[in-house]
């Protein structure tokens, strides 16, 4: 099946927009009757609501999930292109990420592990382009220069950050941590930048706006910390956990196991193609309305709106200011991620960083294709931003840039993130002070409405482990207050 | 409640039979009728098998589980005496390790953990009691020369094991790996003694020792790296992973979660005193029989005994001789655990290794009791035995000489692995060869009888994560094959 989301091109198609995945899912909806009053409707397919919906169906629920994309997965999604897949959107997994491996295992694919680097081929080396030159380096030499601009960047304690935030999933354990998240990646480079060498910089800059998709005035010092931290306090660490092993067959081909466990419950109904319009809490029960005017009603609502999207949203009664707040300061996450399929075989060894200025910062070798290229994938981020499908031109530009002459594309693959209007940006990344101030305001449920959302999980917040996390939480706090009311299968 | 299991001495008691421990369930049992022909019955209500219970009750199947002993938790369990809890067996836990994590925030536990190190008081050393003398050092020292020692011990392929072992979830993924199972820790340390320092040979062992509960000999070398690659392929990851962090109300206040959670579901029958005779597979339903004759029926068995107690139970028609190999084989851990009370309140910081020759080799500081009294837990292994109940003179003989003049011991509180029936030793270490030859023989079905248990997991093998792995694993093989009969709600 064809999503209506993401674009590819090559030379003989052109720019098109949709591509194919395993995501689609068909018939749109199974719902027969509208005049159901459900135990929980979740808004929103993600890997948050597909585990809401399917653990509050396995817990004996009835359960409408309603999406409003023609596809499950939400920001992470593969597009599975003559049997190769891309990542669109999330893509990296690790054993030592609790709530996704959790799944892994459960659904025995403990297997299905491929890594994203492959240090056999020809051209073998880590590319530096920057202000002052271009420079190759073998990958020991760039693990050594991440490894030491991250350890000067995230050593505000003596402790390469194990003391300021020594319980990553109680992220304010220690309260000082609090008055940290004033600070910006700016601020941080900024008291840090006489102990850095130019090279140092320039990878340092570059790998945190890959995490952050942000600007470096705009993003929080603290939740790179964060990530940091959950990364085992390591440049390693960061390595393995957020950027080598994929599934062999994309990110859909997990997606889908949670989606057909919960239909094989026969408590799920379900719409796509549904987005929301208004959700109205009239105590006993709440309505959710979508755009093209249909209602349903259920005993409890789990929305996994993401926070940028928040706001597109109208609730009754109205939001409380907290959330509000949250909602108005919003994510800084605007990454543009591109894949590229180039005929030279030998770059699947290259790795490389493109600062400042050029419009993708950092890209890799990511596999070969069935056509022998290999595939590239680049990222971008607000600081140097654009959309890839409006000037092509600018596109192919900011791909060559990362290894003058060998950029020889065949193929283009993306989602425009920022163009998404259910999106509004990619996995979260915090603005300074937005966690200190708000996450417990993100995270509260407002009457009959739970709100999930990787966006503010404890530990991988911004990952498909913390989507994984918050939709167990939803379900489980509706099975248990839905349970306690005489709903469900009552008492110890 | 007090359990049957574990001792505890003071003065003023000497030693006693049984502690107080909220794992102690009552009524103990709910079962009304024993002409109930149940979808699946679970034997052993360790993590194993409160995970398979909890999962099962929780899609939809009635379920029996069986317990020989008069608790739940099996090898992970704590005695909560005076409101402090001492952890019998199992202790630690980390947010990288996915089954336990997954359900430490499901439960909502994210912020009740301790951690076992506080270097704030004044004994803040390690101490080293080896052949050559005692000495001691600052536990920076102490990391450093754990950290040169492991790091030779596991560079068995220039990459500290991470070219051998890049999977560990898939622990043979590299072929080679099947090869080196053949090695012992001794073997290996033979290999590499002329680069070690003594001081390095001897914690090295003490740690390997301590990690194994076996022999040098004994305990194959693979499965320490196992070891080392779940925790990232450093000490400090071992000791993150190992032995840092507990639970502030002990394991039982964790595992009673799981036991509440599937009563919840009023589908959970079960009775405990009731360790198993024999399983008879009769191919359209099993009959199990409990030693005092009882008689209970199912269409599926999960059976979480441990691999050294399966030879206990008599099945029918009998196992293949592989599964029959590797119980023959059995595994390798007699570690012996005791708690210390000790007055010195200064000791909290003290950690410290006697080896060899001492039956107690690896001790730390883990906490301050309500008295004021440091807590001491410690740690032997089969390479230097001991009964700790059988002959207290030697028990306090080997806690003295961990820190001689400075044990001024106030209580013993241990739980005897090696002569507990229904464990038959610690959690499982493998010997040589064992995993190479047996790993898929132990994890396999026999007709209706699953076998569930962390003594073969794949991730955390010998851990709760591991536990709570296998139960997931077969919870869900007799879901879905129940679901498949036409049982249970079927099909997509």
């Amino acid at each position: 099946m064809t999503s209506r989301d993401g674009y590819s091109w090559t030379e003989q198609t052109g720019l098109r927009p949709g591509v194919p995945s395993i995501g689609v899912i068909t018939p749109v909806t199974n719902v027969v009757s509208s005049n159901v009053l459900y135990d929980v409707v979740v808004i929103g397919a993600g890997y948050c609501g597909l585990t809401a919906a399917r653990d509050a169906s396995l817990s004996g629920l009835n359960v409408l999930l309603l999406e409003a994309r023609d596809r499950i997965g939400g920001r992470s999604w593969s597009s599975n292109i003559g049997g190769y897949p891309f990542e669109m959107g999330g893509t990296w997994v690790h054993w030592g990420q609790p709530h996704v491996w959790r799944e892994v295992s459960r659904y025995q694919m403990q297997n299905e592990l491929k890594n994203s680097f492959d240090f056999s081929y020809g051209v073998n080396h880590f590319q530096l382009n920057t202000a002052g030159g271009s420079s190759t380096m073998s990958h020991d030499e760039e693990d050594s220069l991440l490894a030491s601009a991250l350890e000067k960047f995230v050593n505000v304690d003596g402790a390469s950050g194990r003391n300021i935030m020594p319980q990553p999933a109680n992220m304010f354990y220690v309260p000082e941590a609090r008055d940290l998240d004033s600070l910006s990646a700016q601020d941080r480079i900024d008291a840090i930048a006489s102990s850095l060498s130019p090279s140092e910089r320039a990878v340092l800059e570059g790998f945190v706006l890959l995490c952050s998709g942000g600007t470096l005035k705009g993003m929080s010092f603290l939740e790179f910390l964060h990530w940091w931290a959950i990364c085992g306090y390591t440049y390693q660490g960061c390595l393995d956990y957020l950027i080598t092993y994929k599934f062999s067959g994309g990110q859909s081909s997990f997606a889908i196991n949670f989606f057909r466990e919960a239909l094989f419950t026969k408590r799920l109904s379900y719409a796509f193609n549904s987005p929301i319009q208004s959700v109205n809490d009239m105590g006993n029960k709440v309505e959710v309305t979508t755009r093209d005017g249909r209602t349903y009603q259920a005993a409890r609502i789990i929305c996994t709106v993401p926070l940028n999207v928040l706001s597109t949203v109208s609730f009754n009664p109205p939001l409380p200011d907290g959330k509000l707040a949250a909602i108005g300061v919003g994510h800084v996450n605007q990454c543009v991620k591109v894949h590229a399929e180039v005929s030279d075989k030998n770059m699947r060894s290259w790795t490389g960083v493109t600062y400042p200025s050029n419009k993708l910062i950092y890209a890799i070798g990511d596999g070969t294709t069935p056509a022998g290229n290999t595939h590239i994938v680049a990222f971008g981020s607000h600081q140097y931003h654009m959309q890839p499908e409006e000037k092509l031109d600018e596109t192919f530009a900011a791909v060559k840039a990362l290894a003058p002459g060998k950029m020889d594309v065949q193929r283009l693959v993306f989602h425009n993130w920022s163009k998404d209007e259910f999106a509004k940006g990619a996995w979260f990344f915090s603005p300074p002070n937005l966690l200190a101030d708000h996450l417990e305001d993100m995270r509260a449920r407002h009457g009959n409405v739970f709100f999930a959302s990787s966006d503010w999980a404890l530990l991988w917040r911004s990952f498909i482990d913390g989507a994984i996390e918050e939709g167990a939480r939803a379900a489980m706090a509706v099975k248990t207050e839905l349970a306690e009311t005489g709903k469900i299968s009552p008492q110890l």
